[in-house]
């Protein structure tokens, strides 16, 4: 791992060109993409042509004429080749935490004799909470005599085991916020199947950086980020995925007029759409569905299996360059080894990593902590170069060094 | 009504230099700011800034450092200065839908004796499909031996008989969308208080065209739009208000992580704030929300008292020149005549409006057709000029005269 093994690898990325789609300060070591994707070169002149233009200067008339009322779908239909699903499979809006919920209730409403809804104990924490505001709500003004619908938490890998005839939905991450542990999309799906329970992905952090082939994969239901690695800007619009066999079937609350078969007549009652608009709700957020939709234009250049590789590839290169360092620092690796099983980003784990990625950060080199002890590096395969994780993990061994005192 | 003594009405106008912070394009005369307030002139600069050196150049770190984490509460108080109420009693957040949502749901959870929910039958559609939404899945899984929650529908001119001891909440258009009809907040409300009942108000039609002082008339729960009166851009955040005595005991089920006391000690089950942030949801929208504060800053420069007696004199012009109108021309009007229950808008009825909106826009006057029937104009007292009514109504004869056939 000499610099200029390094920079053999950089000269031989094919995604290396991708980097220079994205604004990114001078110097930055930027290993946070999976908290907030840097920003795409074009998204600026893209923003301030909606805002002067067709917002300033069109005015109303942009909801027709430049095609707002369709951006839930256009740009669900951009996600869709992301993530190997069909045109009418995805749709952009609202939030993760939103999405969710409606993906939730529309679970129960596919299964309704069915009243187990399971979960990863270690799940992102909004799924778990939206899932508590629902069984709550659910339980609302019962009198005690049915069967309550009740949320059950099991470590992730002992979770198939729970799944039995009264599962209606397991809720999964399909990569670890903190651990990066990746599942396996179809054989977790397959698993739940065999007891007729349905699967609920939240892909928030394995969207826009490997193929995912959710149509392949038998996937039925799921969720995702647009802000993380779809470079949609801070707090831009998640997104929801609902295979088609299940659309009509699938009831969700949050039924707001985007929603209805013909939003501008002013009906007086709720009529679905026929197609996934009826997973709609509000009016549909502009600003943050074109800077996604930017977003995604870009992750659309990409080959993800070559993504994909290269995100390992970094990963791999970032444990082995930790491997060697003085294990007197205390580093501990917190991440999956085996590449298979880890998603694009490497977790460490440190007795003083509140403190070392302050300090990190103050020195260029930008990933997050995570309570009570992990330092968490985001893999971006369209923006890093090997050298920046290699710079990153020098900054690491003197930070950490001159946090331990010497003998 | 002489030219020469509408001059007299612009010249002697205390808001008429609030019309230049905004970016209107030449010549158009726009009657839909209460479909979507016009681009404030400070707007796109504010938005470059927040997307070029925030997400460009500071990246994850402005979450903290720009203090976009805290944009929900700020643009919130922003909000509450403009409707009457306190600081913490207002939180910019999701859409007018999913905010609807949650105050129905926390209402509920307010009276959890009480199983009706009385909506205005002419209510705006989404508010009533979102009404329609929860009181379905609260039916779910239910044996049929409790009460079941239940919507009853109402004219709003009897709205007030049907509220009994069984009543949990009325729901209120403050402005009708089509008619323009206004309520009085503190009448209603406390009409339907003697019963025990919640009033839970829909602003979308009157935050920042009037004063509105609900803290003064007794309002308990609101919400409120944010791409109207108040000019946050397509799709910018709703707002919702709950007074600060209901707020601790009120539960809603869109339970995300940024409605946590603590979102990122990412705790395994939800601990609700202790203050308004409970009723947040997912990662908060930052370009909307930037947006939508600029839109906010410009109302607050204005005297709400003012724009409220301006909003009347432009309407009292409106129907004075459409009264003086041929009346073979067949137009009616379709709001109320009393200035004191019209809001922001007049609406006029003409059997061939479906036709007559497209011309009118083509001729530069812009409004909205609303079925099957109805020529809405929205009358931003913000924007408008006395001379932009006349002007509207003269186009609208000439357009109007083109579609009857000479006799």
């Amino acid at each position: 791992m000499t610099p200029a093994w390094i920079e053999t690898l950089d000269a031989a990325d094919p995604l290396a060109p991708l980097r220079r789609e994205f604004l990114l300060p001078d110097g930055l070591i930027y290993l946070d993409g999976n908290s907030l994707g840097p920003l795409p070169r074009r998204t600026p002149e893209i923003l301030r042509r909606v805002v002067e233009e067709e917002w300033g200067d069109d005015l109303i008339s942009s909801w027709a004429d430049n095609d707002w009322i369709g951006l839930p779908q256009r740009v669900g239909d951009k996600i869709a080749r992301l993530i190997g699903a069909r045109p009418g499979e995805v749709v952009a809006a609202d939030s993760v935490s939103v999405n969710l919920f409606k993906l939730l209730a529309a679970a129960l409403s596919l299964r309704p004799d069915r009243r187990k809804i399971l979960f990863e104990a270690e799940s992102f924490p909004t799924d778990l909470y939206m899932a508590e505001g629902l069984v709550d709500l659910l339980s609302r003004g019962r009198d005690g005599s049915a069967a309550a619908y009740r949320l059950q938490r099991c470590s992730h890998e002992k979770i198939l085991d729970e799944v039995d005839e009264d599962t209606a939905v397991v809720c999964l991450n399909h990569i670890h916020y903190r651990t990066g542990y990746l599942h396996d999309l179809a054989q977790m799906t397959a698993a739940a199947r065999e007891h007729g329970a349905l699967v609920l992905w939240d892909l928030a952090h394995s969207a826009g950086t490997m193929p995912l082939g959710l149509n392949d994969a038998g996937v039925e239901l799921a969720v995702g980020c647009g802000y993380k690695f779809l470079n949609g800007g801070p707090g831009c619009p998640g997104f929801l995925y609902l295979a088609k066999p299940l659309q009509e079937a699938a009831r969700q609350p949050l039924q707001g007029w985007m929603g209805h078969a013909d939003p501008f007549a002013f009906e007086g009652s709720y009529r679905p759409s026929a197609d996934l608009s009826r997973f709609l709700c509000g009016t549909p957020p502009i600003l943050g569905l074109v800077a996604l939709e930017a977003g995604c234009d870009l992750v659309l250049k990409a080959d993800l299996g070559q993504a994909r590789r290269k995100a390992r590839r970094l990963g791999d290169l970032f444990l082995d360059l930790v491997d060697g360092l003085d294990p007197a620092l205390g580093l501990e690796v917190a991440c999956p080894r085996d590449a298979d099983r880890r998603g694009s980003q490497v977790c460490l784990r440190h007795p003083h990593a509140h403190a070392v990625m302050p300090e990190l950060i103050r020195r260029g080199v930008v990933g997050d902590f995570r309570p009570p002890d992990i330092l968490r590096f985001g893999l971006s395969p369209l923006v890093l170069r090997y050298r920046d994780i290699s710079r990153a993990v020098e900054v690491l061994e003197a930070v950490v060094r001159a946090q331990v005192p010497p003998e």
